[in-house]
């Protein structure tokens, strides 16, 4: 604990913690005031990140590169089920939906990039393990195809589609979790040595003890998750306030705010040259959301939604999902990188921002 | 001949060949009895692939990996030659297309994943020559990209379309048979060296005498080719009686089941640790179909046919080999493989089969 | 000047320059005989194109293969942008669009399938920079991705998509613009080591002077411009008198003698086994003109144009750009190359000539 208040001293940013009380308040004392408590959350989010980020590493520095990634993935992911699951009983499915494709589109795309060229600013070229980058890349088209199926049988015939669909979504939701969990038995236990990172030197600061590690994980993604959801109902009516459009909304501003806190972790784990954690942070936790946060948010829809959800995406959202893995494994299929590639990523992600932005309401 | 018996009476599995001159009088008694002649056709195909992958595994000692993978290719690919040429005959084009695509995806999604999972449940990391599996990749999606444009333009203008598609199919037939015999020449004469196998220490059985290797092959294959007929004409009926969907029937059962002979092979080489054999079966039959046996299709319909064929297959089927043509290039890129490869492979196929399953009858 | 004309003199095929003149003068008598026309800017462009090609090499023996294809791709284009501001100023926009992906294409296809051939009959197996043949492809997929979504917005809704379509052209220009220039920053400046070509003994005929190469590029580009201008304006009816669709020409035809320049550079440099140069230009050139010729076009089209020009291309032309970029980025992936990978790239192209040469009008 003590440890924990002198890193709070020493690092400016984490003064930004004194949000994380004023948000809440202001969430019960004001619910209307939907631009003030959007900034307000999102000035909270941020130092609660760059916790969990601080502490990620100290487990990492414990369990290696590979299994930390996974680690960080799933705690950053576990809040964005947890607001999922508040929308799948409210019923709504185009927001769980957006916020699905877009957190996929986000990590691929976003993530990766800014790791990439922030790394590449401070390093000359960075390498990292291809077999992980690889085969996650390989986890996401697989996803990809899945998703392909459904909306491609929904949107050609307009009375069975949508109830073929249906039925198709709850076995391809079946298969993407057993696909995820053996891509696990692979890569933690089978061949466990190919997917391991270089060994790094150059460790800036000391690592926390591991149970404050671990306390802080759990303590700060609960505060994450709460204050997410202050956003998430505040951002809709903020973002009409800032003119923008409800899709870039949904798959631009939400993923990122809600990603904040593993974009930390991975920025700092380029800048620090451990290329392989940023990789698996973003990469891993795209194909987390794509072959478990998604097909288990339909298995639930069953038990708690008021109607069964498939995974029929909007035609758009499949396109980018596709372009973005398209990308992504050709990116990462030498296990190099320099500046460059991480701008080319961030162009296509730009690219994608752009179009939303612009995306007139009838075609959303 | 002697060699040959004492093979049978050594293996279990062949004793199946009972079941061969069985059919063929239950074909002849019974031909309303689809569902049974399903099933008997189905045990007698089973140890004749058996036999005609040992057989092929005794030419290819002789001969090298990538010549055998061809000639295993050719022989199994004849049978469906002569199976496509009878529904050719009878203007069934229809089954002819489904047939040519289910064998393509079948081969590059099923018959390499299983090999590649079969092959690493038994060896860590396996190896194989990564310039051949490029190039028939690359042979592939050259053959999908001409797949491609008929079925563009006829579904884009019912009018002129059809016929514009037509005249396209015959000059993209001379080229990808064109293109097909430039890679033998490529892999066969100038490059040879360059698509080699590894030498292969671990050699299970003794190879048989080139003679009766090269007799079985011949003798094997006409059996194959008798019993398939009663097979796909029986398949239809029976499936029906299971409930499936003609497109399921079409594209996953008759090309499993009319795969089986090169599958045994392919299986067995990787069991082996001779994943070139089993990659240049599978990726090589697959681009053989694709460049050589639909092409020669399109041009003998001129010929045999009652009216003639075209290269426009409906949408979903093209869509399907180019993610499996996709996938495999992917997948072969690194020339290594170890058993979660071969489940990416697989969960990509069962995703199809799954689709086609449930598919309702007015979107096929 | 001496070292010129004795060049002409040793060199039969640069008696060709003799139609330069001949042309210009045709063009101002008879300005409607458009077949010959057509004929004649032909023969007096693959003179010149010749000259560009020598004078090219010569400045590249100074510069690095590199920068030298940087130059060589800069001059080819410099000819395309200036017929572009022509029919940019006439509001010709679908000329303008069928020209830049027409030369897209036939860059990334044609010119590098017929450097990769020709190479390969001479060499057995010819080595590139993959670093640099990567980041070509990595800039032409941004490119393509750019291209897909004014396309798919302006087709999807044609009430408010066209007016969509514009304000995301802008954007996208500018994006491209700055992507462009950070790729040159990038491979000229930061990184250059790593995109330096390989050294190479074998060198034909000595560099020109580096004043005399000079002097010839600058004096030969104005000229290639002003009988392309001829060439184009003939090139339209001079294919209806042998039966071209206006796609097949626009595509195809105008492209190929477009570049007619960069390939005679690309071709030599690929015979004398310097495929960094052969790959620079052929895919730096396909680059520039995705990422800078055609969005300075949209830039300078609200200043000198009729109304503005966006980035919207008729769906086949972004499908064919996206094939051709996937082909580029597969096949050069490996950074090695001989005969056959040249014959697969050709034969897509040829595929895509064949499809545009028989569409029928309305589907154009």
């Amino acid at each position: 604990m003590n440890l924990l208040l002198k890193e709070i001293r020493r690092n400016p940013m984490l003064w930004l913690l004194a949000f994380v009380p004023v948000v809440f308040v202001a969430a019960q004392l004001r619910p209307e005031a939907h631009t003030v408590l959007f900034v307000l959350s999102v000035l909270a989010i941020v130092p609660l990140a760059a916790l969990l980020s601080r502490a990620t590493e100290s487990v990492a520095a414990k369990t290696g590169d590979a299994a930390g990634g996974l680690l960080n993935a799933t705690l950053g992911n576990l809040t964005e089920l947890v607001i999922a699951l508040a929308a799948l009983r409210a019923g709504e499915y185009v927001l769980v939906k957006s916020s699905i494709a877009g957190a996929i589109v986000a990590n691929t795309l976003f993530m990766l990039g800014a790791s990439f060229l922030l790394g590449g600013l401070k390093h000359r070229v960075q390498e990292f393990n291809r077999a992980g980058a690889r085969l996650q890349a390989g986890l996401l088209f697989l996803a990809t195809v899945a998703l392909l199926m459904p909306s491609a049988i929904a949107e050609r015939d307009a009375s069975t589609g949508p109830a073929v669909a249906q039925q198709l979504s709850l076995g391809l939701a079946v298969l993407l979790i057993v696909g995820y969990g053996l891509g696990l038995l692979f890569t933690l236990k089978t061949h466990r040595a190919e997917f391991a990172g270089a060994e790094h030197g150059e460790e800036g600061e000391a690592p926390w003890p591991i149970g404050l590690a671990l306390v802080t994980l759990g303590g700060v993604t609960v505060l994450v998750a709460l204050v997410s959801e202050i956003f998430v109902e505040s951002v809709q009516q903020a973002a009409e306030a800032f003119g923008m459009t409800p899709a870039f909304v949904g798959f631009i501003v939400v993923a990122l705010v809600g990603g904040a806190a593993e974009m930390a972790a991975a920025f700092s784990g380029a800048r620090k040259n451990r290329l392989d954690l940023s990789v698996g942070i973003a990469l891993g936790s795209a194909a987390q959301i794509a072959l478990f946060v998604a097909p288990v948010l339909v298995l639930l829809s069953y038990v708690i939604g008021p109607t069964p959800m498939d995974l029929h995406f909007w035609r758009g959202a499949v396109a980018m999902m596709f372009i973005a893995t398209l990308t992504a494994a050709f990116v990462t299929n030498g296990g190099r990188s320099a500046w460059f590639v991480g701008v080319l990523l961030l162009m296509v992600y730009a690219i994608f921002a752009m179009t939303l932005y612009l995306l007139p309401p009838q075609l959303q």
